[in-house]
């Protein structure tokens, strides 16, 4: 099933984006814990959950059993690291500016949708749904946590944040097909998720609700 | 581990079902996006779940994975198409008659409990779990799309719903026991579940509730 | 993928083991179930996804697909048996001590962990993602339940319980790496599970929250 061809080196630059990913994502998964006024254990299950749940989810869905989350113990001990730190120096940790968390948070959207996409890329799955699966890497792992902790996922109502995703994904996709070099088309994805994601924060963008009856 | 014999006509004939079911269903799902409050991309993820995650759900514990609703491109363009056609025609939308919509999601849940029955079948899953992969298939969606947005299912309180489904996907196996025509079985285990269905809303046939202690 | 070695005892004896788990957090379900208001179908349903979830969600995820579960008709009537026992008769089920419950279900969340454990390893996982797997076969259905009824997973911020699970998996993983035989390890990660689990509940054990800031 899986197409041999991708070499050894997006092997690895995959290996590097999805760790810092993984990382962010389970800072904001601790946040999010702690301010839930959950135990030790919960922080670090939510940590997992956020950190690692898009990429699960998105293995599950294109057959890449068992996940690389599950079969890779990498994963998971840079996912329980960082909740543990976060748990024990969150006193610190709070004081970090919630912009700077917001753009680290950006960095991590962007760098998920794209490993997303070129998993699923390398899964021979089509491309329209490859975007979907890029969105679902970078996303799945916030609305699991949401879940988790009893709110309505904040993607489903909130400012453009899966739309980021889906247009990173989506650029990514586009520039392969122009015939860019993967890696080229790879960047200008994830620039383009991240420069999104953070000018709709700035300048308040929002998608349009349908008016009320 | 697919069976074979499942011949080029039931694939059309499932093709057919499952498309009328997923436009069925992401409807509903656009509907109580909106009524939700969420953006346009709400709209759109909720109609996606509503519609597919009945059958991807189905496909990940039959271990047909990657799930027919992420292999093939059109199930998502009937979802989505759909959910944005609800958007931006919801004023018009918000006028059909209520009784209409209940006939239209029976319906809906008939073609997704035969078609996840068969499907399950196909893959030479007892048919005890047949059934109950039918029922998924019927009422997953529903249930996917209530956990997102912070409802408890409600399968799981109200009506007879999941039941109608169970029911139709054991006329269908019992049908096919029997020696029937496996198009025949289906067409009765349809059947079934949509005169169950409409019956319990008319007459408000409940199932029981275990009395207070 | 299998691993050939795992013999017919070891087999006979997960089943047993599972069976035993399944019936008991089947009752726990069906209690929480009728608490929570459900009809006989909501029972039947968060029964099972008690009771089965957690496997099936390690079977999902360390690619053992189509799950045990579903494979098996033997677990889904196991599951739906008790449910309908408790529904029937939960007059008198309402009578049993609590305490007598909570050792019953630290006795479940034991085996489960155990038995999750062994599958897992047996399935090739590396260990410390076996340990993770049988922590997810042990709370998983509990967390689903949770999730079913629309609180927040009582696992998450509740005294000592997934910890135990995670504790006794850990245990057992060791007893292997130490050269004990593969019954005696599963046997001590058992009994520490279960004694963790009931002595945090009797002494009322806590994971240190992080303090507020």
């Amino acid at each position: 099933m899986k197409d041999t061809s991708m070499n050894k080196q997006a092997d690895r630059l995959l290996f590097v984006v999805d760790h810092a990913g993984t990382i962010l994502f389970a800072m904001e998964g601790a946040f999010a814990a702690i301010a839930g006024n959950l135990d030790f254990l919960g922080v670090m299950v939510v940590s997992f959950a956020t950190a690692l749940g898009g990429g699960v989810l998105r293995d599950v869905l294109i057959g890449a059993t068992p996940p690389q989350a599950i079969r890779d113990w990498r994963y998971s001990v840079s996912a329980f690291t960082t909740g543990g730190a976060v748990f024990i120096l969150h006193q610190f940790a709070q004081q970090i500016p919630s912009q700077l968390l917001m753009i680290l948070d950006a960095a991590g959207l962007a760098l998920f949708a794209v490993a997303g996409t070129q998993k699923a890329l390398s899964y021979s799955i089509p491309p329209f749904i490859a975007i979907l699966m890029g969105t679902i890497t970078g996303v799945g792992g916030g609305a699991i946590r949401d879940i988790l902790l009893m709110h309505v996922p904040v993607i489903l109502y909130t400012d453009i944040y899966a739309t980021a995703a889906l247009f990173g994904s989506a650029v990514m996709v586009l520039g392969r097909r122009l015939g860019f070099h993967p890696m080229l088309a790879a960047v200008l994805g994830g620039l383009a998720c991240f420069a999104l994601r953070v000018c709709a924060v700035w300048f308040h963008w929002n998608l349009p609700k349908a008016s009320a009856p």
